[in-house]
């Protein structure tokens, strides 16, 4: 038995009957690290490795990938996600400054699905986005599609990917799929998702989808990836790798691995042959705000001046009766007020109890059953693309991106 | 066929083999809404009613309702919940003022289970509940058990029953089951799950349970209830009768419907003989912010001078790197800044990114897994409790009432 094994080094891996090749990326809990060649790391017992061979400074370590003329162009757009990014086995260091050739040396499956171009937007922890980064990034993915993509793959962190997901989702008008994609475990964890989410992205961006959508683990195993509405979609785990869950609704699709075979709900947007559209105007000038019990209405002051703010108000979507005189001087102040609630699940109706009658009463717009975080892009997005406030607040009530799903049977 | 019934006729009514004694109620959707004399309402077709006799004014409708010595005392505590009102079947009127007869009157399968007596704390929404009002609902259980209770219910509003329930059990040490529990759709509705919840929060407020839960709806059916710890509940659904679900965890025990059998968990806290203890005191002036991306720093001001603040941040427990300036400052004026994360499920760990590390350093203490509500209600209690900043610290890290559940196989 050897562990005294260096990244890099070739071994073969004996995973449960069959022998596969692989490089030993590092050692955890006792386990060797391996990273398979079809791209996927796992981490096995030493005892399952067998050294082969340990390439010198000199091999040119990096496999030729060639690009096959006739798989339909896909680009692939990076805001700084580690999905896509190429780990260095020698020193750790993530390289960011990726081209289509590390992606696909990183994840060879991808090369027989498409033929990709890559272009890297931004390089950022996705905390750090910002509603005038989406708006670039609805500029550049418009581009590709305008270009020729046939699809587009966003690499993005998971902690705020839904909310750009959905932001994209009012900004552009897109007939082929936009397919936004992320790692949960970063690549050098035996755990890791990125490439099976990568390779399901892919998959999805040359189906017959036609919207803005997310890609990620269905369950913890490694069986298939979700294809999530994306303003449907939000991030329920902070590290579990099928952290994101379609809420209210079921996905729009399934894409099954290893088979890589891609189902589309009937509800799914389908695919088109027109030219895609970008409204990229969104208006800074809102905030979302949860109520609690007892909340000092004095907090709402922190929004006087903005153009919008979204309440996730509690069950049907209520606040308490202190609140109902600050939210009147907002909406006075000319604030679009959208009620949505903290239950995340269910439909917002305010005309039930005292409370909420009240709110309609001060101007509060009942935001359906919007997500929260949804009704809040949404609401940039109008007030950015709609001056009249009557129009606006039709919007905030209208289904424009299956943000509003239909009467449940079980909902008011 | 009659369809001209009148509120409290009494009925014979065919449901599915068996024919059961009804109160009519109303008409709603072509169907017949009855009262079974168990309590529970029901929609059937008008063909499967037969009438009875319509009670003149001079009969007198209110059936004797005898307690029996033989059984536990139970204590009902109303907060405003419609669980346990009472409705006048001519006037429709909602009848608030209710005593222990009342109660067994509307739901009569109470009176197998247990001797009732009530206090009436308050009649609000629940949206207009307050830390004061948590502290002398506090003081009020407290005092039943000591006066013999050996079980306590809370009937409760739903938007904020689970803030309640938390807050109770920071505050009360309890020997005896506290049970909340509340109707999602009000008791004139056919659907109404409240005499259902009552006999199954009942049944958990006599069972081996000793600790602070809430006892709802498992499924749409209406075959049992969960009990949920009350740490780790959430109303996750705006309409459904089975809005509460545990987070993170499995609930601690199930009621089955109609046995009212109950089987607890093997982590429910068990019931003791030792003396309840209560220990009110909370600070109000905490505060619950979510982050969202681009959110204005300024927006932080508005929690200036108050004791503490909750951030429910991005995935792991992440804000932008825009906000830790504003956050050093918050924490630097003695504000208690705790993180946890708006995916509501996993633990957050800020040791992974950058921005994490900035939260640490910046004085941000990682409220492992605490659901964001509950955090704030720990937070208000052990600030009220404990003037060392250090060991404030210390208990928010530390699992006092089940908040915090032991490290998952999946979580970080």
């Amino acid at each position: 038995m050897n562990h005294t094994y260096d990244a890099g080094d070739r071994l073969e891996a004996q995973i449960g009957t069959s022998v596969r090749q692989a490089t030993y990326i590092t050692g955890r809990d006792g386990m060797a690290v391996v990273k398979l060649d079809n791209g996927y790391n796992l981490g096995i017992p030493y005892d399952s490795c067998r050294f082969l061979e340990r390439p010198g400074q000199s091999v040119a370590r990096k496999p030729i990938v060639t690009q096959r003329d006739e798989l339909p162009v896909l680009s692939i757009v990076s805001t700084g996600g580690t999905i896509a990014s190429r780990i260095d086995y020698r020193t750790g260091a993530v390289t960011s400054q990726f081209d289509a050739a590390d992606i696909l040396r990183a994840i060879p499956g991808l090369s027989s699905i498409g033929r990709f171009r890559t272009k890297q937007l931004y390089t950022i922890l996705s905390e750090n986005m910002t509603p005038a980064i989406w708006q670039e990034l609805a500029r550049a993915v418009h581009e590709e599609i305008v270009s020729g993509a046939r699809g587009v793959i966003v690499t993005h962190g998971t902690d705020t990917m839904a909310y750009s997901a959905a932001a994209l989702s009012f900004m552009l008008d897109t007939p082929v799929p936009v397919i936004f994609v992320g790692s949960q475990r970063s690549a050098d964890r035996p755990s890791s998702d990125n490439a099976i989410n990568a390779l399901c992205a892919a998959k999805t961006a040359v189906s017959e989808l036609g919207e803005v959508a997310v890609v990620m683990h269905t369950t913890t195993s490694d069986d298939s990836c979700s294809i999530h509405r994306a303003t449907r979609v939000r991030k329920m785990h902070t590290s579990k790798r099928d952290a994101f869950t379609s809420i209210g609704v079921p996905p729009i699709g399934t894409v099954k691995y290893p088979t890589l075979d891609v189902t589309l709900a009937a509800h799914a947007r389908k695919r088109r042959e027109t030219e895609p559209m970008v409204l990229p105007d969104l208006e800074p000038g809102c905030g979302l705000l949860s109520f609690v019990p007892g909340m000092d209405p004095a907090v709402l002051d922190a929004f006087s001046g903005y153009r919008g703010l979204v309440i996730a108000g509690t069950g049907l979507g209520h606040v308490s009766t202190a609140w109902i005189p600050a939210l009147r001087t907002l909406a006075k102040d000319g604030c679009m007020l959208a009620m949505t609630s903290q239950c995340l699940n269910g439909r917002v109706c305010d005309r039930v109890y005292d409370t909420g009658r009240d709110l309609i009463s001060a101007g509060v717009i009942e935001a359906e059953n919007m997500l929260p975080e949804t009704a809040l892009v949404k609401m940039m997005w109008v007030l950015g693309n709609e001056d009249d406030p009557d129009k606006a607040a039709g919007m905030m009530k209208e289904d424009l991106k299956g943000e509003i799903e239909g009467r449940s049977v079980h909902g008011l």
